[in-house]
């Protein structure tokens, strides 16, 4: 039985109210052998008391092994099999800039680079353009018209930018034309399927056109498109798991995948203390609460293990002002490990506590990475938290008689 | 591959003596912060040496999250996934009063009901009426002769009957009569599909009849009809499993699921001391046996901590006797969790034991939720339990060369 189906099947209207509190990139390894994770070595007073009264254990992103990016780690945990429903890089890229997508579109990544008198790529990055010029060249593109779409081409980041076809019967899954080594030409988009031969034409006569504009440009005199996917919703979170689900996150990336799954999304600040305060005002709102800290997963991308560390020691300081709303089931997790030491995302499970009144608690007093591996949870897949959570805080009913 | 292929390509013909030791709901909750489980306040010194001796961990009955009702719960025990093999509420109400259904029978759970003078419903359990006048009512409704089929009208308890129509292209899943609701009609019976619809037909006619019969009848003048399910067999236990299963339950609802996986139901008393009587007088007949303790549930159900540790401490006691009879591979656990604290069913991992001369004994010294989370089986899917319990008896070939 699909585990969506099975979760609609059972679940109630009226359970407690559940925060899943994910810190990105949550878990880690220590520097050297014989030493602590940035989880073990953060004083986490607050935490360790919520998991001596919780059920501890490390969930597996996707599988044992695999990296996962932002988005499958995200869906995990938000109870979607992450490889049922995979998410398109494209798609990503959109959701990363809070891009409003509607189901239907195909959404491409852009990245400017560089071509010589030949059309050769010689750098597939521009130079890393800055930021700046990558929006005056968005503007350009954005004269682009294409015959029966509307066109969107929006700056992310340095080189990289995105761009969005509205019409109908757009479908992707066609081949990237970045070449991916140099002194070889932009490659010529091509479907393996009927159903994608009118979005290749249109993704090549975007190229093109882009090829004429930017011609007198440099370094950025070309654009590669890559990561060519429709977008479509997933099944609605509610509709599926029961509660009325608010987001709380600071980065576009992570309100795109609150959004994606139907959840709304919430005003709040910069910091992690206005996103607690965020919390609290909506609490009569909604019944289940996504709340997204990015930068444990930052720092661990920069390889700076004490900033990590900082970040997860500010998130154990405003835990007393969480219990205090009075929430009656809270997971804390990652999605994902950023070890700082490998400057990257990984594949180690992730440490997890689950509390509720309803949760069994097992012998796990602080919460860590080593801590975790005797806790009642195990090492667990990721989509069975989220059930979990909901059973603890009263949404499911009995399977079966 | 299908789970059950696979036990069958591997399956033995001369293995050991296997115990599944049931105690129904055996899983539960301290009833306050810091203290201990049903199981981890029974003193247990027979459990606990068994524990000494085996592997333990925790089974998952169906899937994370998932409070199960009984039948998913055993089958999961008894190797079937609860998923694939879904039994309905009308089937599971016949199972439950020892009803001999065949296969292709379609059970029907009844609600006597109560109607007002425009044919509304007043009360949806007609005052819960007492059993003697439920079947009272049944004989008259016993009366009732339809086209094509035998029917059979028996009651449960209180309010609740059954009835099983017997004749060819019977098919469920239709509609309940049940509207949920007072102040509204009971439903007409509709098919989705076409193959339903004579079975649809026969349900109203049903119920037209017993209305006509019921009518000068109070306060349950009418039924509701519920849960329309045809019955199957299910693939035969030692048909795919390989040993002669022997069931010893006091409770109808347990004989009828072992019934319907094929074992033999075996004469018993009352009490937990003459199951295992029955246990030692039959153990030349059968390889496995399943021996169910009802009452750990129904005190769990009833909020009472104290009887249901009691019960506990009354199968320890038995353990020494049980051992005596030289069982080659015993397996302790329950088919789902049911905290007295909660006064039902949960979604808690079941602690379970596994002893043969050739498990591998962990850690764990005592027999209890918290020290079960460090056993050797980890937290495991339930249908995983049979398999290994076959292992250790001796009845599972090697897989591939």
């Amino acid at each position: 039985m699909d585990r969506l189906d099975l979760i609609r099947g059972i679940k109630g209207s009226d359970g407690g109210k559940m925060l899943l509190l994910v810190m990105d990139g949550l878990g880690g390894l220590p520097l050297e052998t014989g030493g602590r994770t940035e989880l073990e070595s953060a004083r986490t007073p607050h935490l360790d008391a919520l998991a001596a009264e919780a059920v501890c254990g490390l969930h597996l992103p996707c599988a044992a092994g695999i990296t996962p990016g932002s988005g499958p780690a995200h869906l995990g945990i938000f109870g979607y099999d992450p490889f049922t429903y995979n998410i398109g890089r494209g798609v990503l890229e959109a959701l990363g800039i809070d891009f409003p997508l509607k189901a239907g579109d195909l959404a491409i990544r852009i990245n400017f680079c560089t071509l010589d008198g030949q059309g050769l790529v010689t750098d597939r990055r521009a130079g890393r353009i800055p930021t700046e010029l990558n929006q005056t060249l968005c503007d350009k593109l954005g004269a682009i018209e294409l015959e029966g779409v509307e066109t969107f081409v929006r700056t992310v980041k340095e080189h990289r930018a995105a761009v969005v076809f509205r019409g109908p019967e757009l479908h992707g899954g066609q081949n990237d034309s970045d070449p991916q080594v140099v002194g070889k030409p932009p490659l010529e988009i091509q479907s393996a399927t009927a159903e994608g031969k009118r979005a290749a034409a249109l993704c090549n006569a975007f190229a093109a056109r882009a090829r004429e504009i930017l011609k007198d440009d440099q370094p950025a005199n070309m654009v590669l498109l890559r990561g060519i996917d429709r977008f479509e919703h997933l099944p609605n979170f509610s509709e599926v798991f029961g509660p009325a689900a608010g987001a709380i996150a600071t980065y576009p990336m992570y309100r795109g995948l609150a959004r994606l799954v139907g959840m709304d999304v919430l005003e709040t600040g910069e910091t992690i203390e206005t996103e607690v305060r965020t919390l609290g005002d909506s609490l009569n709102d909604y019944d289940f609460f996504f709340l997204h800290v990015k930068k444990t997963d930052s720092y661990g991308e920069d390889g700076n293990f004490d900033s990590k560390v900082h970040v997860i020691e500010e998130v154990d300081a405003l835990v007393p002002e969480i219990r205090e709303l009075g929430v009656d089931a809270i997971a804390v997790t990652g999605d994902h490990s950023t070890p700082a030491r490998m400057k990257s995302h990984s594949w180690h499970p992730v440490p997890t506590l689950l509390w509720s009144e309803l949760c069994r608690p097992d012998d796990v007093t602080t919460f860590g990475e080593r801590a975790c591996n005797h806790g009642g949870l195990g090492v667990f897949p990721a989509v069975d938290l989220l059930p979990r959570l909901l059973a603890n805080a009263g949404w499911l009913q009995k399977y079966g008689a």
